[in-house]
Parts: C-alpha cells; sequence; structure tokens
C-alpha cells in the first residue's frame, strides 16, 4: 500500500452487535487489495436503509440474504480524504478529497458488463471461495461509520473545491437522483416532471431535473413535510402540491393543461405512488421508481398498459451517475446544501440514527462528523 | 379517388347496435382523403378487444370515452385489397394484397413528433371541430366487419407473396409481439425470454422471439391451454410449463441456473402476472405488460425497485413493428398459419365472436373471410 | 381559416430573381390548409444557407433539385405572431407569439414513423400530384423574408414571455444546437465536450451544453473569430483555443490529461474539422457534425475504426429540440442575445444578407425586422 | 490453481522475433489468477490484423505503442478447453469447450464502466507498476499461436455442443459482426442492408444480418471475390453486386426503388468505401465501419451532413456480441463453417499466415489445428 503519513493499527468503528443494536469497538484498519483504496473517513450520512441494516443485520437488498454479522459496519453515504493506494491504483493521488458511490460490481456478470453495475448478479459474493469482488460498502463490506474504509477505485467520486464535507456526503444522493433521471432518457429539457416525497432523495431530484431545464418541476409531499417542501421550492420546485390539502392528481392535470407529465420520479415509498404516478402522467409517459412500499400495493395494470407506460425501478446509483451529478454540483446548479440539518459526532452515531428515523426537530439530512470542528457553531445540532 | 373497377355505393356492414349486439346493414361505401386507401377485405380476425367493443360501445382504450355509437362497425385485424387511392397516395398501387396495423397517430402530437404513434395524445380525435385525423379502426373510426374500410396509408402493410388472407390477418398480431420485443432491447439473440399466456399475442411472441435467436424461450399457459402450448412448440418455444402442474416460477428458476431470464412478455393478462414476471427475471431484467387484467391487483413494487427492473406496458403494434414482423413471416420463420383454428363467412361474425369469446372447439384465431371458398376444404370450422 | 383582425390580400416579400439576386414584391398572402397556421411575421434572421439559396435558386439540401424558382421567398428563421388558424388548429390561440423549426415531415414516411422528421424521405414534395405534404420553408416552401408565411402547425413553438423578437429568431439555432447534443447522447453534465466553429450554431452549442451541465467546454476557433470566441466565454465556454496560435489538439489532450473529450460538436465546416475532431476525443467518444465543407476532405478513417468512435451527421433540429432549447432560452439559462449583432428593417434584406456573408463589422447573426422600431436605440446596426 | 490433470511445466509456442518473423519455442505455461481461466487451446484461426502484429511487434491499435516485443505470442480467433480455474472462477467447469472474445477491459475506466470494454481507455495497460488489468490476447498479452493461454473469465464463450473446433473459432468473427450490427441499431427485421467486402467479417455480416431478418441483404465484392460471394449467398446474401461489372452504387438504388438503404455495414476496407456507403444509405440511414483503409481517404461529409447519416465505428467485439452470436450458430442459422477453407498444424503458422495473407488457393479463413486430426481428410488444406 501506498501511503503519506502512518496508518495506525486499528480505528475506532461502529459494528452490529444484537438486531438494532451498535457498539463502538476498535477494528483493525483494513488494507486495499489491487484497484482499491483506503479512505480516511470525514462525515458519513445516515440514511433510511441504514436503519434497516441495524435492525435486520443484513440489507434487505439482499436475496437470499446473509447471516446475521456481529462485526458489520453500516453506513455508504461517506466522504472523506484519500489515505492509501492499493497496487495499480494511480487515478487518484494520496490527500485527494473524495466521495463515494455505493456499488462496486463484480466486473463479470453480464450486468456488470453492460455497464449495468448496481444490478450486479454478484452482490454480496465478496467472501470465500467464490469470492467475485463484489463491494456494496455499509450493505455487504464495511462501511463508513468509522474512521477508515477500503473502497474500489470505481467508487471514488472527487469532491469539488469548496465544498463542505457535509454537502460531499448529498454526491451520492443527488447521484441517485440523476440515475433515475437517466432511466426516465435524460432529455428533460422544457419537459414536466412530478417529483413525488421530499425526502433527501426527491428533493435531490428537485435539484437535478430544474438543473437540466425540466419545466415544471412540480414537488408532492404531505402536510408533515412543509419545510422539506419549502426547501423543495428553493431546490428549483416550480409548483408545490400537499396531499390532504387538494386533490394532487387534478392539479397535476390542471397544471398540464389536461395531458399529464412528461415523467413521474417516485421517492415517496407511499402505497399507492405507483398508481398515483401512473395517472399524473400523459399517454406514453415514463415513471421511475427510487422508492418502494414495504408490502404488496394494488395498482392498476391496465392503465400501464392502455397508456403505454414504462416503468423504471432503479437501485442504486448507476451509470457513473453520481459523478455528473458531483459536476453539477461543483457548478452550484442547485442550493444541496440545505438538505442537510443536523451533524454529529462520531460517538453519537446511535443518536444521530434515531434523529434521522424519528425526523426529531424536523430532520431531514443528518451526518456523523469524525472530527466536529468544536470551536465553530455547527450548522446543525451536534446535541 | 383514384379506381380500377368500379366501386359499388352501398356495402354490407356490422355496425353495434344495443349494447353487446351487432347488425348486418347496408352502409355507404366510405371515400379515402388525402394519405387515405380505400381497401376491399378479404379476411378479418377476431380479437378479445372486438367483445369488449361490442359490448361496451367503445374500446375501453379511450380515455374519457365516445358516446356509445350506434352505427359504428368494429373488426381490427383485417387484410384486403387496395380499391382506392386518395389524393397523394402513391405509396401502394390499386389491386395491391395489404394487411393492417391499427393505429394512425395525428402527426402533430408529442408523441408522434416521436415515433410514438400508438400512444397519440389526441386519440380518438377524429370528429368534428378538433379534428386531428387520428385514426384506430376498429377502435375509433370505422372497422374491418364490413365490405370496405378507409386506411391512413401509414397502417397499410404489404401481404407477402404466396401467404394465406387468413396468415396475413396475424400480421398486425405478430406486429405487437415483436413490438414488445422492441421495448425489451430488441437484442435478445441467446437471450432468455418468458412468454406468458399462450394466446394468438403470446403464442406470436413465442415465433418473434425465437425467429430473433432467443434461447430459452419459455412459454407458461395453464391446462386448458394445451392445445395453445402444444402450437407454441412448433412456433419454437423450447420449454412448455404449466401452471397448477408444476411451480412455474420455481421451473423458470431451475432453467437459467437460479439466474432468472433476461426478459418476461406478459401476454396472459393473469391477476398475478406482474409479480411472478418479477420473481422471474434477473436483476436488472425487464418485462413487457401486452396484456392486463381488469381490475387493481397486488404488485409487490419493492421487488422491481431492489432488483433494478424495468417494466413495458406496450399498447397497439408501434415503431412500424407490423412491416418487420411481416418480413419474418415472409421468409417463413416461424408457422403463423398454426395460430388459425377457424374461418366464417361475413354473415355468420356474430358466430364467429362467439367461438373466439367462449373458446368453442379450442378456437384460438377466428377468420371472417369476405368471400369463404366453399369448394375448398376449411381449414377451420366455418359452421 | 380563423382570424381576428382582417388579413390583407397582399403582402410585401422577396423573391427569387435570377441566381443570386433578390425582388422585393407583391405576393399573395397564402391562406393556412388543415394543421396549419398563417404567422405574421416578425423578426427573421439571415442564415448562412439562405445565401446559397439565393445564389442556387434552390437549397443545396434537396438531392435532385428543383428548378431555379423565380418566384420563392427565402428565409427560414423566424418568428412572428399567430394570425390566423387552419381547420383543427387548436394547439396555438390567435397572437401567440412563437418562433419556428424549420422540418414539417411529411409523416407518413419511414424516417417520419419513426420521428426523424428533418430526414424525411419526402423532402421537398410539397407540389402536385405527388404532394406528400412535407415542408421546409425558406427552403422548399415560402420563407420568412416576407410580411406573413404558412406553417405546418409542427413548426411553432411558443415564445417564452419577456423574450425580444431578436433574441427568439435564435431559439431555432439553439435548437439545431441541441439536437446535435441530443445525437451525441444527451447525458453531458459533467462531461467534456469541444465546440468547432464559433458561428452561431457553434455559440448556441456551447450555451446549450453548458446548461445542461458539461465540463470543460472547450470553443475553438481561428484569429478572425476573436469577438465571437469572447461571446462563447460569455456563454459559458470554459476553455478557448485559438487555431493558428497554439496547436488546439495538443491543447485539447492538455486540458483533458491525455484523454481527449468524451464530444465534438463540429460547426466550422473547415476541411479538416473531422480529422481534429477524431483527434481529440477519447477512445469510444462521439462526434456531431452539424457544419461540413464544400468539398470532399480527406479523413483518416482507420482512426473512427480502431478508437470506437461514432460520427453522427445531422440535419435540421429535429426530435422536438426547438421546444426543448426555447424552454433552456426561458430559463435564461444562457445569453443567448449576445449572439444577434445587427438588425435590419425588411426593405434592406439584400444589406443584411451582404453583412452576414461578408461578416461587414464582425457580424454574427444579423436580424430582419418587420417593423423596426425607430425611436429605440437598435443593439445591432440598422444603417 | 484448480487443475484435473497435470499441467505441463512448459509448452510449445510462436512468439515474435525480428519484425516479420515468428519462431517457435519452448515457454512457460502460464497460470491464471483471480478471474481467470487457462485455456488448452484447440485451434485458432489466422486473421488480417494478425500480419501487422507480426510486422510491426505490436498492434497498430495501440495508441503510443509498446517496444517491439520478441518474446510475444500472437493469435487472437482461438477456442479449446478450460484446463485450469484461477480463484473464485466457477463460472465455468474443467473441460469445458470455450472458444474466445479478444477484449478484457480493465473493469475500470469510463468505458469498461459503460458496458464499453473494446475500447478501454487502459488498453495495454497490463505491465509494471501501473497494471490496470487490460487483456487483449495476441495483441497485448500472449495469445493462442501455443498449446496454453491464460483468458479472463469475461473473455470465454462456450462452444455449443456439436460444433467443430474450426467453426468454433469464427465465433469471434461473427461477434464482431453482431456488434456491428448492434451499432447500427439491430431491430433490422424486414430493414435492408449492404454489406461492403465479403472477408470473414463481412460474410458473417451476412450471416447474422439475414438470421436477425434483414431483407434484403446485399453483399457487394470485387471480381477477385468471386468464391467468396458464393459463399456470402449461401450465408444468406439476397442479392450480390459485383464492383467493376455493374455501377453498384446505381444497383444498390434500383433495387431499394431509388431510396437507398437502411443500413451499410462496410468491411472491405476500401479506400472509396465511406463514400459509397454514404450514396447507398437512405436519408437517415446508418454506416458501421468494421474495416478502414490504411491512410487517409477522400470523403465527401457534407453528404453524411445533409442527409443525417450516422456513421460508426466498431472496434472488436463489444456489448457480449460473441455470445449472442454463438447462440446464433448454436441454432445454425447460417452454414459459418463454409467460410474456413484450409487447417494447418501448429509447426507450420508461417505457411497459415501466408496462405491467408496472398489469399494462396482462394483461401477465406485458415484454422490452425493443435492436433490435427491425421487419419482423417482434412476440411481444408493441412499442405
Amino acid at each position: 500500500m501506498q501511503q503519506h503519513s502512518p496508518i495506525p493499527e486499528t480505528m475506532k468503528a461502529w459494528v452490529l452487535a444484537n438486531p438494532g443494536e451498535l457498539r463502538l469497538v476498535d477494528k483493525p484498519v483494513p488494507r486495499p487489495g489491487p484497484a482499491e483504496v483506503l479512505v480516511r473517513i470525514g462525515a458519513t450520512a445516515v440514511c433510511g436503509t441504514d436503519l434497516e441494516v441495524i435492525s435486520h443485520g443484513e440489507p434487505a437488498l439482499i436475496q437470499g440474504g446473509l447471516p446475521f454479522n456481529r462485526n458489520f459496519t453500516p453506513g455508504h453515504e461517506y466522504m472523506g480524504t484519500v489515505a492509501g493506494l492499493g497496487p495499480g491504483v494511480d487515478e487518484f493521488e494520496l490527500g485527494a478529497r473524495i466521495a463515494v458511490e455505493i456499488h462496486a460490481g463484480c466486473g463479470r456478470c453480464e450486468r456488470c458488463r453492460e455497464g449495468m453495475y448496481t444490478a450486479c448478479l454478484n452482490y454480496g459474493m465478496n467472501y470465500g471461495e467464490h469470492d467475485k469482488g463484489h463491494r456494496a460498502n455499509g450493505f455487504t463490506t464495511d462501511g463508513g461509520f468509522a474512521e477508515y474504509a477500503v473502497n474500489h477505485v470505481n467508487t471514488l467520486v472527487r469532491v469539488p473545491a469548496g465544498m463542505s464535507d457535509e454537502e460531499a456526503t448529498l454526491i451520492v444522493t443527488a447521484g441517485t437522483a440523476l440515475y433515475g433521471i437517466d432511466a426516465l432518457g435524460g432529455l428533460i429539457a422544457g419537459q414536466s416532471i412530478v417529483v413525488t416525497g421530499p425526502g433527501p432523495i426527491g428533493l435531490m431530484s428537485v435539484g437535478v431535473a430544474r438543473a437540466l431545464g425540466a419545466d415544471p418541476v412540480i414537488l408532492i409531499g404531505t402536510r408533515q413535510d412543509r419545510r422539506r417542501l419549502d426547501i423543495g421550492r428553493q431546490l428549483g420546485a416550480n409548483e408545490i402540491l400537499t396531499v390532504g390539502e387538494e386533490d394532487v392528481i387534478a392539479a397535476v392535470q390542471r397544471i398540464t393543461g389536461g395531458k399529464g407529465v412528461h415523467y413521474v420520479q417516485e421517492c415517496s415509498g407511499a402505497p399507492g405512488a405507483l398508481d398515483d404516478a401512473a395517472r399524473m402522467v400523459s399517454r406514453g409517459g415514463r415513471i421511475c421508481l427510487a422508492a418502494f412500499p414495504k408490502g404488496p400495493v394494488l395498482v392498476d395494470v391496465a392503465r400501464l398498459v392502455r397508456n403505454n407506460i414504462y416503468v423504471f425501478g432503479i437501485r442504486g446509483e448507476g451509470r457513473s451517475a453520481t459523478r455528473r451529478a458531483a459536476a453539477l454540483m461543483a457548478q452550484k446548479r442547485f442550493p444541496a446544501h440545505l438538505v442537510h440539518t443536523h451533524s454529529f459526532p462520531l460517538e453519537q452515531v446511535p443518536a444521530a440514527i434515531r434523529y434521522a428515523g424519528e425526523r426529531i426537530e424536523d430532520a431531514i439530512k443528518i451526518v456523523v462528523k469524525m472530527q466536529v470542528e468544536r470551536n465553530k457553531p455547527c450548522q446543525g445540532r451536534p446535541s
């Protein structure tokens, strides 16, 4: 491993204990192999799926599943600096500030061979005799609630100069939003889009869609989402609709002169979301599903067929969308930082997760900082 | 209108009477306008949606709907000869044998402008002061259970030399099947596909998929479909699975070594079909919906998202797929004629529709012939 | 025809006389047919191809060619207001401010059926017994150096509120630029692009590419182009390279760290442009050709093959790119108005054309205004 | 390494000596690393680019180039059996019969990440401290004129049961042909295509295009190509045109009723081929370049732009086309074996290359067999 300064033998890291429980331990600092990089973590954002990983001990995303892993470190939305380089890595220099994508495909299954690395058919195959080299840090390989992590070189994205650590943790979220818009075709300038659900991915979808010229951008949330909807307006939404206060489907039809929108980016996971989306798009329109309800829901499939509607389930942040999203953020096309509301130090990961899970103080994006600058007033609430 | 031989003033045509009722009347022979052709109909196949049109007086496909139209002629899968040419038409010569596509878009809405004419935003707008020139013969404009019809020149496809009238009525069905495969990406040589539902579109999907090199082609039906499944094998299915006799999802996983298929073309309209399809495709796989259940059904949306699955509702036979399908049939890539089981003369349209609706004598595709050759043993049963 | 106020019987219009000569005449005001609109012209920009039309009496773009047409009105980049509506047109209301696209395809050839209406196979077929309804105003049907013109409804684009007439004539130019970027794939955020040739299309390409997040945007011109290059910087170019002052290919390689750019949009028509572009793009890169040299030029085809380079010749402003470009301009994503340098009244079309052809006073875009506001200081030079 | 039977320490292999010279030596048998397989070679076909590699000591395809490599083994079109498995490889079992693709991308550059592994930006980077893991056996890493080779698992394709070794060496050639048709859009059923140049790639293009339903398939060659043109007809060409005996451009226009073909697949490398292709395709048509002339040639770029023609330079056999081509061959869609004309034993590689280079005895595809069955009459001429 190529490195500047001495790397310690051990590090602080949160690991899964019993289901629903995290424990702060000392763990060996991992070492990067070929095509890998050692990252000194600067900040890690809390994502909704972290809560699932912590309670189930495995990502729900893995079909088949892994045994509950008591020494596993979650956390997948992080940034930091390059602290060590594995053999053959010269794409980044030591000390470079980087953010991460989550998925490093195996590079050898059919999906990876066609560039769809977030749908790697060897998902989770990183261990034992059938190690295919797949990594999804924070899901199947150790993640970011720790001082160091090893990342495949493919998962690194340069942080634009002048961007805060907190905003940099949002790059991967913006990458997911952009991947969804890629799935919708990507040529959305002057086309209408509805974004349903003003969570972090929904808000980044608003920012990205507007940056690419979509018009109008209609954001839909609930009465509980008022703060988020306000931020959505600042990120570029032309129209804000509130479920429960109005018939949002009728409102979309009104705004579009009865034609419906070209696209819906579904980020709410509400049970009726797909069905509603199908009633908001025009004939021949397209729907991206970036969120999902827990169980099966009723869907009027006939409407999809009769109206030649295409529905794109997306997972992760493929097609190098994270890098393209970072470029939009570097160009300051939308104020992504508004989505960050609270910061906590590494020691307080459980509190950070509780704030995120229970939306305490209207929390949107919570960031865990490895080194909180204590003499600087914190943007969020370090509690 | 340019014409060879005298065109009569009136013709025999079946028209909608009360809901569920058809009446054989004398009607004026229509005259083609610019970009239109007068077709002397040779044969018209019965399709499941004909039954809907006849019982509801309007195609279920029209959003908003039209008033029950008592003088409307249904029938949309037909072939015949060019009997007259409207102004400016020289793409076809008088006497040419042609089959039809259904949808002639308006040519001026956003969808038509991008080539998606089967999702025309001016669907049904053919009348009165806002006439946009859309036609869907047998759905919104007069169709094929008659001696003559007017067709937009875009909806004509040459019948390959040597093909029977009956087989020619299946060209549009094959076009729908191919349009579905287009939606799936089209590059299916050596890729695995499941076709669910061995109705005419499903069987044509088997034929087309195999012609394009898909391997394996897995056809799924029920115990009632035994005759259809046998024909499916002759059309190129490598594997036949029977719902109720085996766990078809497990069987698909077994056939594909646990990976699932690349594609599912759903042609059954069964309530659980989309959900089952999502359990048959591999991660990153694609599903085309060419059929649909009547009401809302339970769908595990989470599976679509977690597995990056794309779902394509298709309507009609867009992207000029009908012409490409006709070319495959001209090359005798699959024995489409096997799908035709019964023929009836024009006078017996109600019987033809009853055979189709109730699957009498295991009927698959019923064809109404304008002039049944009485001294030739009929391939089907003219009753 | 539906109309507000009385339309005069005749109008002033410039028409082709002998080759190279224009004559101002009185001509009947045309009447819109079905799907057509009568436009009262507000302003018409001069384009390089106008000069060709005027000298050759026909657009070079027509294969086969038309006879020299002595009564034909050129001019294809114009804007105005809707003065009359043909039967069935309700997409626009009387008085609406609109700009135009050039190409209205026939709607019935293979290309139109797939949405490629600028490559209509019935190009020029607007006359006589084989009238297919194709229009390319200013090329094959009467254009914009006149008080009125008839346009197919497909060719109208709403002018954003608050946009000057002069800027509105640039919408179609921006549409061409965007169509080129569509051809390149369109997902250019954070990707590098070279634009060669800072004429109007090149400059609009800079603006559009930057608006969509391309980074870096490298503009290349000659020493004679200094004014244009300065405007290019204001439109969003990150890097300006000057042929003759430096080795521009080496400079592109330097800027991109030796990898080459993702895309080149070629707008210069220089003899070596394609070859140079192939040496500027990375392996697997893409080149759009929006301009061309007059005669055959030497091309190193081997480089295209060895490096898996795709080259997209584009014609016109297809895929409704003009509407999407107008949306970017409505959002003020780039200061398109800078490209407009001079204005002339209708009476002075020959002078306007001379200024454009000879680049008098560093002219870039010259606009002919039907009614020059005489008491307002003109942005350009009304002479 | 996992293996069945003992692998010898050394093997016979041809290596580059002085430019233009090959030497048969004993070399260590290579050992497969992670994701790699040891192949016991059964047969290796001679390709035109082998001659270049042998004379220049490096593939012309490498930009920058490598020093003349005196111990390098050329040969890239081969088949064999799996003799050893590197760590983590379970996609193939020992003893499996496989053919190869050439390109194994690095898996980490931008192109590999989007699935374009044949345009890998780390082409040739397999050595020393910046080893990125790229392999192109026979070009930049040791190839197939030897008893064993190491292959990345991505480059293996199963040989269909019952296919001869000789035919199996053609799988990669068919893969290149199919990759070209992919570039053209792939939906070619019922569409017209010209294939120029009846060499192995051209002939495979005929077979693949016809298998996918193209109609007509027009093959163009010279008078010297008579044997090849005859085989082209057996592979599915509907029309054969001979340069020098007729005006082939006029003939294509005649066959297509003056419209031109939808596609041209250029496999001749003739100096005027691109220009001729542009005169054969319809407006909006597409050209794939799978071959190239040595030096710069005159091209009428204006025609490409005016007619909205897209040109796709292709390199290699990307998008897993080789696997899909193998499936078409397994289904016996075209008699690929006809293209194989001569066989030689390993000891006679120089003679094999001479036969290929000089087209001795009308040779088309020459195959070097590791073990020629001496008591069986050889299909070609073992000399």
